[in-house]
């Protein structure tokens, strides 16, 4: 395993070995396992869960990490080529990429969507320009759009639910204060689609996953025999679910114009996921989010108070899944 | 040993064997004792000492920490419960606290007082709130109130003093440029207390500390022998004292409103040490001070580079008193 | 080794040796040589390669560090002497280093030049005034006169390069939109001298090496066998150079004063380092620079990306150079 970036560059076995390592260095740790190894993790936005679950999986496997903060611990990045650097930025990631990666054993990248133009975020501009730049095992820390570290995490956690047979695996769009990016709602749809569930994406009028993301969990399904809908009628997609899976994004309608998305929003404020909306979904119906989730604006507080809830356990998992894929990528 | 949150949930006789652990663990280290644990250190608030000094005292102990400072490389955390979440914060403390604890063997919490109601602070609220989202084993790092790691670090410190019999141990307010936290007076005057001293508060009008505080140490008077005092009378609390502890908090009369303080506190600027306040003091009289200090503001330059100064011996006790704290809640 | 502070406290010999150990250590790798030990890392100002490069290799070492970064995760430091502090610094480096040091096994500081008073920074007044307050095993990260681990590291990288006999080396300014500082100049005119290279200075009027500097690197030369020159003229600067190291740095005529200095560079814009600068160079030279670099300001982007750059490689020789210093200074 040379980079882990996108779970559709791995076969559903694989996947599933990787769930497999993920189990058991959580009951047989293996605190050697990379012993002098170096990860280091540059972070081009904000992070809990991944920098605290990566800094201590790295250290229950015995290596070490360490932090980069553009902009804050270290130089502003420059990331057009050609640019002619009079400005605040003091570093390209020509230089600063390579660099990093030559005093690291392995590389985690995290650079949210520029939500600006659509079609560069779909193609992963930012984020591939910065892994091209990079010669060492590379990990997607979410770029704008993939999360996949989220993705196995949520995964390994679906697979600790109790039932078995073809399982409803709703995405709802839920609201939030400002438009956020597509990386999540697109490896989600593609996850689930690949584990072989059948997938609704329940969103609002102007809230549809662009065609590449519905193309690509649509063709996970084919191969896995799940299936991939879209919908804006909430009791159609929330009927029978046995996982609804909260998430905020931004309007695809109007993307890159926060005022539009804003207006559209205003009237979408009654999209926050309360106990009344799961009456017919199924019994065992269980609640996921990939957190920070904001209470009582995209989730109400009965809710992920409640039994339904996953997201500490998925929060939790994010730790032995990149365990197991920072074995994958560092042992020798 | 579960938690370590408040000096007063142990015995003297605990008190004792951690600090002689702690004397231990300085001349025999014990460099593989938590290899594989790890430690999360969460700050709302700045920190040198306590962040330091974690981060060395788990290193030498052969484990792993990790830092996470909200609003700085991570989001910024709601505390309200039920909030409804379209402001700054994006991640509430009901999912922050839990999720970091569960990457974790133990975490430490620092959570300054809000300094704006003076019965929420005194009770705690915040810090509380915080630790009764964590099922693990939790370190205070300074909450509104408390600052238990200070205190362990300053009764080693006093225990390596020459002397014996009944000492006089005097807390005494200095001058600040604005109102700081009751943790530091709170945590100090009950230690020395406990530990069995002859403490005298002294204090300007309008600062005299709160009538909880004051109850908690003389009742660890009368456990200890101790014995508790308060006057605003800076001869008579400082002739023949053995040790001065300087601190700098705000009003308790106008507590939360920082004009009156001020306005307060430009009359009381000659509340800076200086040599000639111990004349009357013991000939090997002693000054603390928990640090950060203002020079030239809270104590003189003459004071805290003169040998009467035990400041840089009080904030090396941290380490070795943080690592018997550490030892205890983590070593198998 | 006590400290590593300045090349020029160690013979020409030493550094041989330190770079044999450098190269060592880089076949050879000694996983377990600093185990338990911890470096602080205090970072006044930015960093990237440094902040990386010391806490990558003291892993590869088997040690810690842990990295304070005042006004950031810390109270701001107060460094002038006798301040009554009642401002925004909260914390007097009288304390805050000694303090820091009395937690580690050694510490680096880096502290830029205040770039106000020529005379101060040529006599590394901040950094000293620092140093001074340490007494543990010591590294200067970069002050206002100096840069020896870059020094360090771009000698093994100069060890690297194919060729024998007398080598022209060129330093040679470059515009940046902002005055910088001299330690890299300094360290680096004085590196190439004892290093017994060829040196010329190659910069503007008014941007002349300050006579302290010069004097240094031309004491090296005598001592090593070398030679030291300046010039304004570009073409008999590069003609023949086997290395062009390009720097931008402030001017040393209005040194301090931003406005003058800014209108000085105005007319500069040209002094951006392309290939036709080389024509007649070597056929073998080589382009350096100790990075962050303003691509297309200071060097083209033909340049850095063309095979003549060593840029990436010095970079990277940053952590091997400086994992020799941790090894001499702290291995027992």
């Amino acid at each position: 395993m040379k980079r882990f970036t996108d779970l559709a560059e791995f076969t559903r076995e694989q996947v599933l070995e990787l769930v497999a390592l993920a189990r058991r260095l959580e009951t047989q740790p293996d605190p050697h396992a990379l012993a002098g190894k170096v990860l280091g993790l540059l972070f081009m936005n904000p992070s809990l869960r991944t920098l605290a679950s990566f800094q201590a999986g790295m250290a229950r496997l015995g290596g070490d990490s360490l932090v980069i903060t553009p902009g804050q611990s270290t130089w502003q990045f420059e990331t057009r080529d050609g640019a002619v650097m009079t400005g605040a930025a003091a570093e390209h990631i020509r230089e600063g990429l390579p660099v990093l990666s030559s005093y690291c054993d392995a590389l985690g990248i995290r650079a949210f969507a520029a939500g600006e133009d659509l079609e560069d975020d779909l193609a992963d501009r930012r984020f591939n320009a910065m892994a091209a730049l990079v010669d060492r095992p590379l990990i997607n820390l979410e770029s704008a759009i993939n999360h996949p570290c989220q993705a196995l995490a949520d995964w390994k956690t679906l697979d600790e639910l109790p039932g078995s047979g073809r399982r409803k695996f709703v995405l709802s769009w839920v609201s939030h204060p400002k438009a956020l990016p597509l990386a999540v709602p697109a490896a989600t749809v593609h996850m689930a689609a690949m584990r072989g569930m059948d997938v609704v994406v329940l969103r609002p009028e102007g809230y549809a996953l662009p065609k590449a993301i519905m193309d690509k969990a649509r063709s996970a399904a084919v191969a896995s025999g799940g299936s991939v809908a879209e919908t804006a009628d909430r009791a159609e997609a929330l009927a029978g679910a046995h996982v609804v899976y909260a998430k905020e994004w931004g309007s695809t309608r109007n993307y890159g114009d926060e005022a539009a998305d804003q207006a559209q929003r205003r009237s979408l404020k009654h999209w926050c996921l309360r106990n009344d909306w799961l009456t017919d979904a199924a019994d065992d119906c269980r609640v996921m989010h990939c957190l920070p989730v904001r209470r009582n604006s995209a989730i109400a507080d009965e809710v992920l108070d409640g039994p339904r809830s996953l997201v500490l356990r998925q929060a939790y998992n994010r730790m032995p899944a990149q365990m197991a894929v920072l074995y994958r990528l560092l042992k020798s």
